[in-house]
Formats: structure tokens, sequence, C-alpha cells
């Protein structure tokens, strides 16, 4: 994403939603600096940029629907482990440059399911075991260090882990199976996918009144974010202080929580406002009006709380400016297994400078007391290093491998 | 459905996909008899019918998102499987009756995730197993005699049969997830799931220049449809004749058609084009200019037909009146098994009054001579009595149960 449209891009995630941004940028016809529309008739043909300092997909306003992808290497013959990410880098570069463009990649099987890119973002990541197998080691930014292990922690080895992440974000879910298709085929002789989820948020455009998405517990989620352009240079674009070749990207915690959605409907509504620390109804903290006003901590009666001490939000807002982090988290709502009536949750996504001083902090507080921790289980976690973003004419990952 | 809402309706079938619809009834704020909007602020609030003679989510301009979830009667202690099927009826007719208009069901825990309904149906089948079950087999139409097993299939049982099925379909991947979780909690006790089938097209508003759906194959897909209401009462809608409670009725094919996409991509161009019978850029025959034209069967260069007789649009095509019958795909796209790239395809989904009739010679046709049998493999398969639509103060299968 270039710079330039980084503050339309951050004044929307403020606003929250992508369908705001739909109701806006799509609906209404106008364009801005960001999204941009080459055509009429309908949305789909709205196009994020695919160049710039930073990928897209993180500062850009959420996408409707999005897959992560987590693949190993699987390096062919002579071929070394460094040579074989070149070789996909290089591939995902090309075909994500047309694809997200609305042009089919190259050999597009399916051209015609390349005209309309709906935002279309790819987002590309390596994880901490890449490094190593790549032999460099000495290049990991030093916000990959592994997460500690958290008490509330059941997590299961298949959502965890991956030597590369593919990120894909789309207002239209043909369009995800396509590009999946497309980008993961031209590497299946290289890679082995490890795990995939799937997530979604509300449809592009069904609600144009705004207000961050609401999970499938019902609660509307995601309303302390990052927003302005400042923020993000502080807490989420890396400034290769330590690792020149990493300036301009950001480390992604990617964290599958499932929420046990049978007990937590035997919780009466006070019971799950008290546990979160928000009104169900419009998302308001419990001492505030409206979505956007500032909890207040402090607010009591007699001494007891208006917003719990281990709500949910006093517990995962961050206690010092450096906790900051940004948000981008989908549903799931995957087939039940044999017994079970629902497999449902969050694809909880988080970007930042390095996990250790931002996401961790505020985790273990939550895993230590949070009042949300019967009701939800974190099964998945993977932290990578999401790429700088490239100019025309150079590859992902150029800044690592090329020397 | 109401009546009054069909030609409407068919209109929008013909035009071709839900976004058509979208682009019409949505964005552009005008009502029409069949979907109605109840505010502003996105399309989440357009709503389809629930009472009526039909069933909505069949005539019903598809919407984006589908879930077919199929269900096995538990029957609980001295209650009979009967009883256990009445209690599920009235339990969904009226959460359905509420979640369609965009109110939240009786004791919805999460209320707030019902209030944009966008164009949610709810409709209800019974298996071929259920009639046994309930003690009513003389009951069951005649429409719902077995499929012959053909000669292309590898059925696959956990995609087949179920006493029950459960057919969403909305524009918002939200409401199905909601949706489906209330109805199918509330009648957990009472069932045991058998399969679950998720599937999409274009996202509602992605493409307002209509024409049909594309399959994840390339293909423009479901052209050969019907549109007016006679065709609907003449193929899709049981007149009552032989089972008088089964009127306003239709019977339900759903076949899970794995593509084989590895395969398929090392078919060129026109080697697709000629498997199919159309072109791939616009879906027009190879005969034709444009997608609606008449394909002519007939059209030859020196003796070679244009249109090969093996292709897929000169088999699946109706060789008389009495053979056509309602589509109404969807794509899929599932997370693939260890070490393959793709799992894709077709929920291919089609109504009728007698398939023996109608599905049985078309697919007979095409299981012994289809162009396309070497890219697609139909995995699963199911036959649903799809129940006729009640009045308000009724509930779903009461013509059936009642006496």
């Amino acid at each position: 994403m270039g710079e330039h449209g980084l503050a339309v891009s951050r004044r929307h995630l403020l606003a929250g939603s992508a369908a705001a941004l739909a109701a806006g940028a799509g609906l209404s016809g106008c364009v801005d600096t960001q999204s941009s529309s080459r055509s009429g008739g309908g949305f789909g043909h709205t196009v994020e940029p695919f160049f710039g300092r930073h990928q897209s997909g993180i500062a850009t306003a959420p996408q409707a629907h999005a897959s992560f992808v987590a693949l190993d290497l699987v390096p062919q013959g002579s071929r070394s482990a460094r040579a074989t990410l070149e070789a996909i880098l290089k591939v995902w570069t090309s075909d994500a440059e047309r694809l997200t463009q609305g042009r089919p990649a190259l050999a597009d099987t399916e051209p015609e399911l390349a005209e309309r890119p709906a935002r279309l973002t790819v987002t590309v990541g390596l994880g901490h075991s890449a490094f190593e197998r790549i032999g460099l080691a000495h290049r990991r930014p030093r916000g990959m260090s592994p997460l500690p292990p958290f008490s509330t922690d059941r997590l299961d080895p298949r959502w965890c882990g991956g030597d590369i992440v593919l990120q894909l974000c789309a207002d239209d879910p043909m369009v995800l199976a396509h590009t999946s298709r497309v980008l993961l085929k031209n590497v299946r002789s290289l890679t082995r996918q490890r795990w995939r989820q799937s997530g979604f948020r509300n449809a592009h455009g069904s609600n144009q009144a705004g207000g961050s998405m609401r999970n499938l517990m019902g609660q509307v989620d995601g309303t302390a974010n990052l927003h302005d352009e400042a923020a993000f240079d502080r807490h989420v674009w890396d400034d290769g202080s330590e690792q020149p070749w990493f300036a301009g990207g950001t480390v992604m915690v990617v964290r599958r929580i499932r929420a046990e959605m049978d007990a937590w409907d035997e919780l009466d509504r006070s019971g799950k406002e008290l546990v979160v620390g928000r009104r169900l109804a419009d998302g308001a903290p419990l001492t505030g009006k409206q979505e956007f006003d500032e909890p207040d901590f402090e607010a009591n009666v007699g001494g007891i709380p208006v917003i719990p001490p281990t709500s949910h939000i006093a517990l995962a807002r961050h206690r010092t400016e450096d906790e900051q982090f940004l948000r981008r988290p989908y549903n799931y709502d995957d087939t039940p297994g044999s017994g079970e009536t629902t497999d449902s949750g969050l694809i909880f996504v988080a970007y930042q400078r390095e996990p250790s001083k931002q996401f961790v902090p505020v985790q273990e507080r939550l895993a230590a007391a949070d009042g949300l921790n019967p009701w939800i289980t974190t099964i998945g976690s993977a932290t990578f290093a999401m790429l700088p973003g490239v100019e025309e004419g150079h590859a992902l990952g150029g800044s690592l491998l090329a020397t």
C-alpha cells in the first residue's frame, strides 16, 4: 500500500467495518486514493494497490472474506530451501500483482474468474522455522521470538506453525477460491499445506450504518484499534533499525479461538455484558452511551466497579502506550465434528512490531483473569514476519534474499 | 413465497444471478413485491417472505451463500419419530418466521445477529427414510422413489441421504452462521447431523452486469433454466393430484460434484469449450454470440457438428418438454486433504416434481457420454421432499402430519 492512501485507510479502520468502506467507495461510486474502481458494474471492480512500502491486507479496511494458508517448504532435488523460497516468492509476486488488479495470472486457466477482484489483497509472511531452513536465522526479526505458553492455551498442532503464510482477503468468496487455487497450484511441488483457516465478516454493503463487526458470540468486536498513521508507524510497521531488510514489514500473530457456544448460551445478557465490559446492543462500554466512548475503568457504585476489573475490555486494553497493536479478526464457522452442534469462533489476527512487548503482555493478563476464559479456548497459534512491500519490478522478500 | 411475487422472482432467475437482483433491489433502493427492504442502511435489511403457497429459497433469486444440512431423527424416550419430527418442524417454523424477517428467534441468545437478514430463506424437506420412520410411507410422494445408480457415481456415504434437510440461503455469511446455530441447537437433542455442505456464488452486488454465475471450473453455469410461472407450475411445484398434502411442494436433488481441477487445468481453452459446448469468455453456445442465444445443435462444418453431440450442453439440455427442471447450484471450496491442492466443485441442486422423469433421464445421458465426465466426479447424492409453504398460524409439514 502506498503511503498516500494510509490516512484514508485508517479512517476506514476506525469507522470499523469493511461494510462501511463499501458503502462509501462501492455504492456511491466515489474513489479514494487507496481503493479504486476502474469501471462501473458492481463493487467487484474495486481494486487495492499491490505495490508500495507495505503489503496491502494489513492497514487495508477489512474485506468480507479471508483465507489464511500456512505452508511448509519442500525443496526438490538439489535445490536449496532458500532457492525454493525465492522461486515461490517470485511466482506469487507475479500472480498477486496481476490478480489484485483484476488481471489473470500468467497461464491462468480460469482467466474470467480474475475479472472482478473485489478488493483482493495477497499478503505473504515467513514463519520462525523458515529463517532456519533458508540459513538466515541471523536475519530473523527480533519480533519473531516464539510466543510463551499461556495457561489457557489448548493448542492443537494442526492449527500451529508453518514456514510460510499466505493471507488472502477479498469482498467476494469466488475471488478467494480462484486466487487460492492459482497461488497454491503454482507452488504445489515446492510446498506442503500445513493448515488453512477461512473466515468472514458481514458481507460487503450489508450494513452501511458503520460500527465495528460483531463476532459469532454476538459481541461488537475490535472497537479499540489503531487508526492514525503515526500509530501505525509506531506500533505496526518495523523501522528496520534492527534488521534493515525488514523495514516496512510487521509481525502477524494468528490465534484460533474456539467459542464454547453451548456454554455461552447459558449465560444471561447481563452476565455476558459484565464478562465483556460492553453492552451487547450497541457495543458501548458499560460506563458509556456509544461504541466509541472511552471506557471509564474508575467508575464505581459504592466502591464496586461498573466495568469489572476482570472484564475482557479491562484486561485487553493496553496499559502502556507500547502495548498497542492492530487487530484484524475474522469469524469462522466450520462443519462441526460428530455429536457437536457448532464449530465456530474467531480467527484473531494481530499485527505489531514486536509481540513480546505488545500482544504478549496483553495476552498474559487475559490468560490470568479474563472473565471470557470459561467460554473461549485458544486451539491454534502461529507467528509470521509479514514481508515489507515491494515496488514494481521487484519480488516479495527481495530485501531478505538478495544479499 | 406468495404467488404475487413469482413473476418478479422468475424474471430475476432468468436474468441469472443473485447479484443482478442485488443491483436492482438493494442498490437502487427499489422494492419489488418479492423482496422488500424495511429501512435504509445497506442491503442487509432486505427480506424474503416466509409465508406463502411455496417455501421461499426455491423460486427465490439465488442468494450469495447457502448451507445444506442433513439430519437424522433421534427420538427420545417414549416420544415417537413422528412426534419428534412434529416438534422440530414447529420450532423451525417459529424460528424461521422470525429470523427471515429480521427478528430474533424466541430466546435468541445473540439477537443482534438477527437484525439484518440479507434475504435469508429457510427451506425444509424430508428424506426417503423419514417417511418410513414416522409411519407415513404411504404418504411419500411418488417423486421420492430412490435415484437409480449412475455409472459415473463415486458416492461417499458421508455426503448421502438424511431424514431431514435444512436449506439456508442468505446474502451475508454472518446470517447463515447465526441462523444455522439457532435452528440446529434448538433441535440438537432430537437430531444427529449427517452432513453439511456450504456453498457460495459471487458476492451480492459484485457484478451488476448480470449473466449467470460461473462455477470454479470457469464456466458460465445455469444458463438453461426455468423462468416463467407456467414453467414452475408444470415442472417444479407438485399439484397434489397424487398426494394432496404435497400440493405446492417440490422434490430437491442435491448432488455433490467434485471438480478434478488438476486434470481440468491441463485441457486447453478450445478443448474446454468443446467439452462444454459454450465459449468460456461469455458463456455463448459455440453456435451463438451471447449467453442466452439458443444453441444450434444441427449446425455443422462439412458434417462435423459445431457443438459436439457429447458436449455437456448437448446432453444436459431437455430432449422433451417434460425433462425440464430448476437448477440452483452453489460452488464449494473446502480445505483439501493432505497432499491435495484443492477440494472444490459444485453443489448441484435441482428442483422438480418427479426426478425419475426430469433429473434422471438427463443424468443418464450425462453418465453415459458427457464430455465433462473425465473432469468431474459425483461424490454425494440425496433427495428430499421439500414441504409445501404455509400460511401464518400454521407449521411446516402440517398438511402431512395433521391427519
